[in-house]
This record gives structure tokens, C-alpha cells and sequence, in this order.
């Protein structure tokens, strides 16, 4: 399903990886990028007990800012140098509940465009050597833009 | 567009506090409940430059993990004593950039189930004595199921 | 919730009845417009047997389509002159059965800019004098562009 | 990623063929049956002027009609004996305008559910004997329900 897409920027790695060392969200979630490709990006979370819901998983909150950087990251490594990607809006369905020691959200782009590109994202879930499982898809809608800091959509 | 919704359970607002206390992930967003009715809850939350995107606006996720809870709470409040509220889904737009000092997440139901309750969100920024903005708003489908840990949907 | 909102194409309304009634779609499913104003559009529609469903009633994709279509123009009477709208997403929560006689979809803007609207649309169902139901609400993200022929997002 | 998943009721494509034969809006539509398995149905339908939008593509909602029937039968291979399926709610991402000579709306089951189960759809346009090109993805969540006529979700 992943296409091997073209980066036009051949420095996309470390715009994404400069990006991401921004977003102090990722910073408190435990979130590392562990895999950039052009038109995907991986990022591994530990499980943590600030970041949960009533029954002591992880927050659905918690797994979907996740899966958005993954996302937005995956569409920004097909974006053009001096652009910056913003969501504009995303839909997760929740499918077992984030039980799990880590967690991987897989962002790929399934359209890249000039103005909006495409993402979908799977969460997995793994404990120890146990099979990963599969807890979330996300499918998101990003629009990618000049760099410029605080603009609206 | 709310209804006078007729709460099932007398004790609805100590079950939905109870429920919010556990959530771990809402005390570490700073998050408070500051209105409870039957079918609406809102959730107040502070700017923090830890939960931030790479522009050093509040992260989508920290906005759709508050607006999440504010639907779930509001799917509770109206659900039958001994049950437990799990999203199965949601889709958020992030209408503009999450600047501002406070933020209110209003979520309310718009149509209640005995197995499914479909609740909308809206993300209110504000700052100083400016009107607020709205930044974000979510659709949110959450199954109801007797209380019981871990289950799965 | 709807704002006052300003047109920037004072012919909007023409704009917007020309472009519905190349909507062939529309047309197959018995929609009219019944009311324009800046940001909102109504589009009615009757029951009609080959557009059903397993069990005799509307099928989703019928009242998604008028949803869809609310939106779009919804979002087109605010678009500048010379645009086309087109949807990029959309999200429907179908809340009870599309039974009844007639049906009405209520598009409305929630945000607008210059590329991208954000509209949410409510279908109604009436059968003869009865209260109206809501059967479905949609959240739509639209692109405003030039106007031309067949180009992609 | 389309697991081996064990269908529950052996006579799955008996069940399927009856209740979309009885589908209106899908015979309108043109629409028929081209694969099934368990977890996966493919829809193909043709390109008709009288399901257009205003550019002459078809319609996001007739494309988004059969992309919902082919993850409701997709959902429905893998459900017990004696049951319906419905959909809660879909959500869709329109990639590519709708030009082709035929679509094909490929659904299949991400989670299985004894109530809820979770699928995607993708939807692809040809013509003649060009490549085809993906023109829509959705993501749906369809409710599982003992056979009965005319309830609510």
C-alpha cells in the first residue's frame, strides 16, 4: 500500500526530526521517531500512568496525539523545503483498549497533495515478546504550508 | 439544540466526578470539571508550554484528549447506574491555532442510546477579557457498557 | 450558533442555485433548495423507494449525499466570487432510521476561510404533522478554489 | 493487512447476496456484487451522468453510498447467524476526483466485534485499460444486531 514516493526535499529527515524536538508534547508523552521514510514516519511511547483514563489504560487522548505526529510527519516528509504541516482535522477509531507496555504509531501517506495531504495511521500495542495488537487507525487530513509561525488555516 | 435530557442515575454527577478523579491523563492537562447537567459536561484547561505542537500552540491531541473526556462524561450523565463510557470513535477539526491562556472543552450529547450515545465537543480559547474563540469541535460516538476493568468494545 | 456572516459574492444565491442544478445527483434524489442565506443552506428531500436500504428505509449514502451537498453550498455562499467548492472530507453519524415521509438537510458553516470551510450539516425526518427527528449529522471540510473544470485537490 | 478471519455462520454469502438484493439504492446506483470473502466485499458500479456533482464527476455521496454497502457486507460476512448489520457512522476522504468509466468499492474488516465492528473501504476509478487510481477511503463503525425490522441503533 505504500508507494515509494519522491521526496522534494532532500533534507526532509532532518526538518522532521528538527520539528519534532519542538513539540514538547511528544517530549512529555515519551515519544521517539524510530523510523522516517519518504511518506512514513514511526514513533514508539512508553506506557506511563499520568497519561491514562478511568480503567488505567492509556488515554485515547494520549494514543490519538501520537498518531497525529505521525501523521503530520509522514506528510511532511513529501512536503517541499520551507513548508510546515498543520491537521486540519482527524478520526480515530478506538478498536482495543491501550493495554501494552510500548506503543507504535505508524503514520504513511496514502495521497500526497500541494496543499492537503492524506495520512492514515495504525497503533499497535505490545507486552513483552506477545504479538503486537492492533488498538487504533487514524485518518487525517493535513494541510501543508509555507513556514510562517501562528497562522490559521 | 440541548434538550432537557432526563438523567437515568440520581447519583449521575458523583458517578461522573468519581470517573474524572481516575483519569490520570485529565489531572496531568490540568484539566477540571467546571459544569455538570444532564448531557453536557465542560472541562477547563490552562495553556502549558509542555503539551505543545512545534509552533508552541497547545498539540491537537492535548485539545481532542480534553474534548474526549468532555464527551465521555457528557455520554455518562445520562447512562444507567453501573456503567462505564468508552469512545469508540471520534473526528475533530481543529478550526483555528490553539492560542490563548484557558481553554474550555463543552461536550453535550446529541442523541443518547441504551448501547451507543453520539456527544459534540467545542474548544473555546480565551485570553484576558477577549471574547473566546472557537478552535476546535469534535464528533464523538461512545459505547455505554456495565462497569467491569479492561473489557474490550 | 450562526453567526452573522458576510458574503464577499453578492451573488451568491445565483452562484450557488446555478451550480445545484448541475448536480445531477440532486436532481435524481428529489432535492430542492429551500432556503440560502450567508452560511446556510437547506436542501429538502422525499422519501423514495429505490434509494433504500436493506430494510425499506433511506440508505445512508442517500442522506449523506444531501448532507454533503447542504454543506458544499453552505460553504460556496461565503466562497468569493469565481470559486468552486469541493468536499476534501466528511464524517456522518446516523442517529436514528431514516423513516419518514420528507427530509430536510440544514448545511451550515461553523468556520470559513479562504481555502478551507468547515460546515456541519443536520438531516431532519418528518412524516405528516409529527415532531421532526434527527436522523444524521455530518462535519464537512471543504476546499475553495478558482473555478475550473475536473482539477484535483 | 486483510487477516484469514473465520466466518461464524457458514452460510455468510447467502445471507449477504439476500440482503443486498434487497438494497434499492445499490440496484439504482448500478452497483453489484464482484468479490466476497470473510471480512472482504468489493462493489463495482459504473460512471452515470445522473450521479454527478456540479463538474460532472460522480457525486462524493454516490461514491460514499457504495463505499458504505461494501463495508457493511464486509462487516456483515463475519457476524453471526441471525444478525443485521447497520452503520453507526462513516467517515470518508475524498482523494481524487470521481472521473472513470467504472469504481470499485473494496471493503474489508479492520476489527470484528460481537457488536461493533470497525472497516475501511477504498475506492478506485478505471478507465479503459489505464491504471486505476484510489479516489476514496472510508472508515466505518457498523453496529451488529439481531434480525428485527426498523429499530434504532
Amino acid at each position: 500500500m505504500s508507494k515509494a514516493w519522491v521526496p522534494q526535499d532532500p533534507a526532509y529527515e532532518t526538518r522532521v526530526r528538527e520539528s519534532f524536538s519542538r513539540q514538547t508534547h511528544m517530549a512529555t508523552l515519551g515519544a521517539a521517531i524510530v523510523f522516517i521514510a519518504p511518506g512514513q514516519v514511526h514513533l514508539a511511547f512508553p506506557y506511563a500512568p499520568q497519561f491514562c483514563q478511568q480503567n488505567g489504560f492509556l488515554h485515547a487522548g494520549a494514543i490519538a496525539s501520537v498518531a497525529d505526529s505521525a501523521n503530520g510527519y509522514a506528510a511532511s516528509t513529501l512536503a517541499a523545503p520551507g513548508t510546515d504541516v498543520l491537521a486540519v482535522e482527524f478520526k480515530i477509531n478506538l478498536l482495543a483498549p491501550a493495554q501494552g507496555e510500548t506503543f507504535l504509531a505508524c503514520g504513511q501517506v496514502l495521497r500526497p497533495g500541494r496543499t492537503l495531504t492524506v495520512c492514515q495511521a495504525e497503533v499497535y500495542a505490545t507486552t513483552g515478546t506477545t504479538e503486537r495488537t492492533l488498538v487504533a487507525t487514524m485518518l487525517s487530513t493535513i494541510i501543508v504550508r509555507p513556514t510562517e509561525r501562528g497562522s490559521a488555516v
